[in-house]
């Protein structure tokens, strides 16, 4: 399946150049994965994002959270905070099913690692949310341990966006949204670098909504000649992924970006929308068992930071749009039901260019 | 059962008074449950705090959290800090089964609220942890939903120490530890205040273990004349509830106080140790649904603040002790043995006073 | 002298209703002071904001503040942090006046409050900067403590933009900037509030500005036809009044949307831009001394906020964009000189609507 | 002159060896300065940091801050935060003074470094402050722009303690304090590195007072018969100074433990204490001028953090008791007078040992 991504609509945006796939697997090693459960009242489902091919709990990456806004129930930013490290794959579902994936992908870990628990310490698995309930009966909690395991096992390159995966039962400016990648690569002393961009978008209201500077939500709206509820109780969860040799700090500083993308999409960060965003540098691993000499991180120069700030705030702009433009249609709990972006664009004959 | 408490060994800790039962339920309004499962390699349970008897969702109370050490996966923080309140009981576990416990725990807000994820959004559950794995075979999950349950259902104003709950398997200073709490008292013009403190400690190494000063940590050490794992791979969870009228910020400045109380006992906060702090004021209930006007907050002025830093600091020392001479000898996993604290003080003859 | 503002161009921001003036000072009882020093090497200066006409230290106003990036010498923050108060003026020079700023600013509460370190304790001077050395000899310290005395004697509710004040020496997507104003009017429950901003901007470059949605920075590189120095060295201050009674959390979830207008200029927040938001509240003073009873504040439900935080945005948007276009051309230091915006429109003949 | 420190009284704090001279120059580069200003109602001064005796502008070292509690006016934080270097010396002085110092050390930075503000960007000056009102008439802003230069001018390895520099008007557990010094050793893989630190200490009310768990303060006070005025509007700075491998969120980890050392001295960390810690690596020169390869940096492992954590801790300890014992009587401002400790100990004839 070919997905019609907003470039494929004639929108480019930013200055960069993306990565050979334009999605965050171009971070060499990153694989995604998604099972998707959609089905009458049950719309819903898991990704995974896993960080690298070896054993992330032995080999672990350097790694930083954000909030944007924090009303959301992302797990695992604790420790991530303190010792600036990842040791597990990243799981998004929907909120209620938090514990359930957290559940799972401890056992996923103790699995891959018997030193868990009985000779070494424990794992800080990092699960992240977006609320549904819209379209999903997010209190039936269908999701269970072996949808995560499956999320795990069938990760790969490809990444398929809009409604799949955690994304089956979000929205995205009042229309249906979901998941949505992209990258961008730039060169440091003749060296290119990559940072790539996942999202699960499920924020804004359709009248804010902007395509590269132009108000299409309000458009949209004026062309539907309808009400239309616009209570945004959303959230986006931003999962950010580099190659970059970058510090914790450094990191940190580069994903704090991300707004500025999603803010050139049109949202305000409205209060109900949890907005969370994780990043992760390949560039080094950090051994659990401590070796034998001092460890030497590789850093850039402060100097050199622009770029990556540049390239984070443009992938997300355009990852955020590819989870709208990708996303198909769908009805759910109670006959809720969102239309799909692309649809609406052919109802009202507008071209984005 | 009474207990034998750190006062019954004549060792009075600080200069304030207590309250009526010493314990974090001199915070009108405020219960404890415990769920203990010991048995073999099954060295762990549930400990659920729940901070007032109305309904905690629709009546959310004014909390904060802090982190002295972040090697936790304290789930539920992100939310309580952007938002300023706690809506559900806490529940303390042993660290793998977080997961489960926010899962039983979600479960349980569903069935009290039937609007959640149909009428209203998601609800934030606050769980923290402890690694029991010296005593306890973690990886085995021995907690389930029912256990979590259990302890929300079996919750008190009469809270018991020690071995019990989700102190079960953890160890204090190297012997065995578990559950504390304790309180103090003050007047602010002419009304008195309660600091109410319960402790999940599983934390130090017996070297350093001080009692009102006095180095005893060393003196066991060397009447055991042993060799003694001294590794803190541990944890303290604290859980601070006061009826002072604070406002959000006010409450983060008195729960980070914890600090001094956890240094007294010896404490020097081990990397391995997660250190997470949650603290709420029964003092002001803020109400899940938009009311008609405009809330006001009760607080109280930033130069009375001191006898609530007082009061916090003392009650976490007297309560860290408390877990200690209440702790009862447990042998678990792999036969794995601590000893208790009393035990050892009459093994060797050692009075406190 | 009547500035011609971004509305005057036909430019319209936002959706909601601008305060009477359109400025900072449509919040009650807000004045801004300037002392510009405009002269070949010279080119900087003061601005003061004044947030009530009473007696600061005595009546203090809930403030926060907000680093969007801390490249950045801003001082007085820590203190406002944990205190969340605002108990001065807030004044604005370049960067290496900092210290001469506090010193002035101190000296003027000492003479309006003889108590402070004679019978109470001391005083939190709060100065922002901007680096304006492109344009400026910032090493020679023009700014002496008469020019800050004097910018805080003639603060007033009618607000100069563009080259004066702080901002006669900064810069603005590579072209003259400085000072810009702007404010939101929004209801709840049917009464009327007001967040008012001002801007001392001094960041991004030509080819990332847009106006509205349009890559007009882009569309000005392009007609300029030559090399421009594209090196962003810059900051922005940001200063956020409103009559809504809020929380300190509150507040700083509300000054932290500054970030979605600053993004819809066009920024990405570079590395070198020191950007960082001040906001205090109107509705409630905090004594200094303590009353003898317990003191209510009121807050709105966090339901409300997010008219708030569209103000904001929508406000921080509109005044960097009158710091543009009103902003006058400046040659200074060693002959460097920026263009105003308006005179390249008028050069080029370009229209914004 | 040789000044009898807390060890000389026979008292021993801790597990760990320290450095060859028990102060924070043990680590390799350090040096300190002081002017004292005490004649009368002048009682106050100045104390220097320099990290290392290269250019610290050109060669920055990675530095990390941390608020005990946030009453205090220290300046330089944002920055050192953003990006995680020290780039000037460390000058600590009275709270009215923090403007003067700014602007002096921004002078003798740019005096040193003539790139500054012309053809680089600007500086970031790091002051701290203690409010030392009681005995000194800080109104009066005694110190001066050279008083500054001269402290910068005359560090060097030997560090003076007491009522000198900075300390001059300080008070301790309401007795005479000022500055104190310690340091630590210890060793990681064969290798020894050191913690130095240096305090100027202004906190505590006497009754607190904690020596080596022993409650002399207590006992002073019952001795002393009178009443004692126990209102704590002090605070207490505090520098750590290591040779130790890090990145500044180890850094952090590291100087977060100052508040154990605090704690056992008897601090419950009062409101109006300002309590702020800076800490620097010398271990790393991070250039500032952009290299032409990846910079690495060198990190110990998490698992050895420990060591510099108890490390950390002690010295704190012992610094501010050596603040303690070494102060002399100072009759100052309006004749408000503390005595010495030592004074005390002789007039009631108290052995510590």
């Amino acid at each position: 399946m070919t997905q019609k991504r907003i470039r494929d609509f004639g929108v480019k945006i930013g200055k960069l150049e993306t990565g050979a796939s334009n999605s965050i697997t171009d971070v060499e090693g990153v694989t995604v994965g998604h099972v998707t459960l959609s089905e009458g009242n049950m719309q819903t489902g898991v990704t995974s994002i896993i960080p690298h091919d070896g054993n992330i709990f032995m080999e672990k990456l350097i790694a930083s959270s954000h909030v944007i806004n924090g009303f959301g129930k992302t797990m695992g930013t604790i420790q991530m905070k303190e010792l600036g490290v990842l040791e597990t794959p990243i799981i998004l579902t929907n909120t209620l099913s938090i514990g359930t994936a957290a559940d799972a992908l401890i056992q996923y870990m103790l699995d891959k690692n018997p030193e868990i628990g009985q000779t070494t310490g424990t794992v800080n698995p990092i699960v992240g949310e977006c609320n549904d309930m819209f379209l999903n009966d997010v209190r039936a909690q269908f999701v269970n341990r072996n949808h995560v395991v499956e999320a795990l096992e069938n990760a790969g390159t490809k990444v398929i966006e809009g409604s799949v995966g955690a994304g089956t039962g979000m929205l995205c400016y009042s229309l249906k949204g979901g998941i949505g990648t992209s990258s961008r690569c730039f060169s440091i002393d003749n060296e290119t670098f990559t940072v790539g961009l996942l999202v699960l978008s499920n924020f804004g209201i359709l009248s804010d909504l902007l395509i590269n500077g132009r108000a299409i939500g309000q458009e949209l709206k004026e062309a539907l000649l309808k009400s239309w509820e616009e209570k945004d109780k959303g959230s986006v969860m931003i999962i950010v992924a580099t190659d970059l040799p970058v510090s914790e700090r450094q990191l940190n500083r580069i994903i704090k970006r991300s707004v500025t993308g999603l803010s050139r999409t049109g949202s305000i960060i409205t209060h109900g929308s949890g907005e969370v965003v994780i990043g992760f540098s390949t560039a080094t691993k950090i051994p659990h068992n401590k070796p034998n000499h001092i460890t030497t991180i590789p850093t850039i120069h402060e100097e050199d930071m622009d770029l990556a700030f540049r390239a984070v705030g443009e992938a997300v702009e355009e990852a955020v749009l590819n989870s709208l433009v990708t996303a198909t249609h769908v009805k759910g709990r109670d006959g809720n039901e969102r239309p799909a972006f692309k649809d609406l664009l052919a109802e009202f004959d507008i071209q984005l260019t």
